[in-house]
């Protein structure tokens, strides 16, 4: 939970935690950690992804679902904040949730926690192409309908 | 190598183009392969980890010596953009800079290329602690002697 | 559950699946594929080891307290066999026995299950050591204790 | 090169280390490591997997063009014994050769070396199947001659 950040993002802030209405659990792996007795960096991207796959199990029929009908979601960008290091059997709290939806990308916000402690934040941006060509398509309708709903229910 | 980008932006992509000296060759494995046929997008994290390891071989004596100082270098926070997607056996040229020292900080920017044409490019940041306390500590000086010789040489 | 082997290895496999009575899900993350469409052969490494890490949850008090102890368990061998491809999202049941402990040495037998049919199976060789010296030690005899008490269970 | 192995087993041993005739060098990553400080033993499996296709490239015109063909190589079985850990950094020899070829199966074995010093050694089984189809079929002729190539180099 976050305590205090004062100053003028405060509330927006609070919004964005208050934002979240989907989460899923990850314990770490010892795979998954490092030399440096924590898990990798790289491990909080796959957690990621874990989380937006079961978002799209609960809102949007599943990726398969997204997949079996000749859409691929690549994934654009990324950016992660590391605030606290975790570590092998970790039970991490992924909040997620889809922040956008615009053309043909659309955007996803995540939280990780550890007790309610903020551990990480951040978010990818994605771009549906078509399977075969690979060429850019809108987000279907019924993807932007399911992010409406997820709101909804938030 | 970069050969046109054209548009406004020509002059400020040549400028950070010019600004990477070093690099380090990764080719993709099929392991870092997904489903989409393309390499996961976590796997960029790991290049960008191979070619910051390569660099302090060039120019600070090495991760390891730092470690065995004992200095840890966390990663606190990673942003990348993917251009174009990666396949497998692809051979990548990661460019790699520390970008700025300061304090118990440090950042590193990177930009990978196939063939000279734009595939990722991103930054993480960097934090030294003691590696028994986990306590900030300075960024130490012959580290930071270290990148001012890296930016001579380019 | 295995319906049917026939021939004469019948008896001989049905006591070995009688032999696991622990077993933990996992389900096949999207970073966890490759281009050939399936899970990554190494995943299946990954997957035991979460397996074994829930049968010590269980049995042996975790294996964090192992390693608080002073101990480490090394990974001297493994050997895999695949039945099946396993694919994204599928939730596969990781069947785990600790099927022998002797002197510094321990085993575990796995068998990789998708509703009830046979995905994998294999087995890991494991050794203890001293934490620090890295010398091999005796496994201690609370753990031989707790592999007895989850065969009695079984 | 292994040096001297000494004991009974040395001309069995010399006879393997004989066998091999081609090796592809890795450096341990920083992202393979695990909490133990060493490499994860799934790590090795990747690093068998860079070698064959690596193998392939030498002797039978690289992978990608086995599976541009319509071929699938699914591996069916792995077996690793480890010897030494391997920590981050090392650079490790792989040596490889394609062992055994039958019908729709071929094998291939591994020994991997750090400073001729033995760290690991193993095998992997390989079927081939029709990519669309998934069906076995048989190891192209032109496959088994790449083999045999390679043996009579060795």
């Amino acid at each position: 939970m976050p305590q205090s950040y004062g100053g003028s993002n405060t509330r927006l802030r609070f919004a964005r935690v208050e934002g979240f209405s989907f989460s899923t659990d990850v314990q770490v792996r010892f795979a998954e950690t490092d030399a440096q007795g924590i898990a990798h960096h790289a491990a909080f991207l796959v957690w990621c992804e874990v989380a937006r796959v079961a978002w799209l199990d609960m809102y949007a029929g599943g990726y398969k679902a997204i997949r079996e009908r000749g859409i691929e979601a690549l994934t654009t960008d990324v950016a992660l904040h590391y605030h606290q290091a975790a570590h092998f059997h970790d039970r991490l709290t992924v909040w997620t949730r889809c922040a956008e939806v615009r053309g043909a990308r659309f955007r996803y916000a995540y939280r990780i926690e550890r007790d309610g402690e903020l551990v990480a934040e951040g978010h990818t941006g994605h771009a549906t192409v078509d399977a075969v060509s690979r060429r850019p398509i809108r987000v279907p309708a019924w993807f932007a309908e399911a992010v409406a709903t997820a709101q909804a229910t938030g």
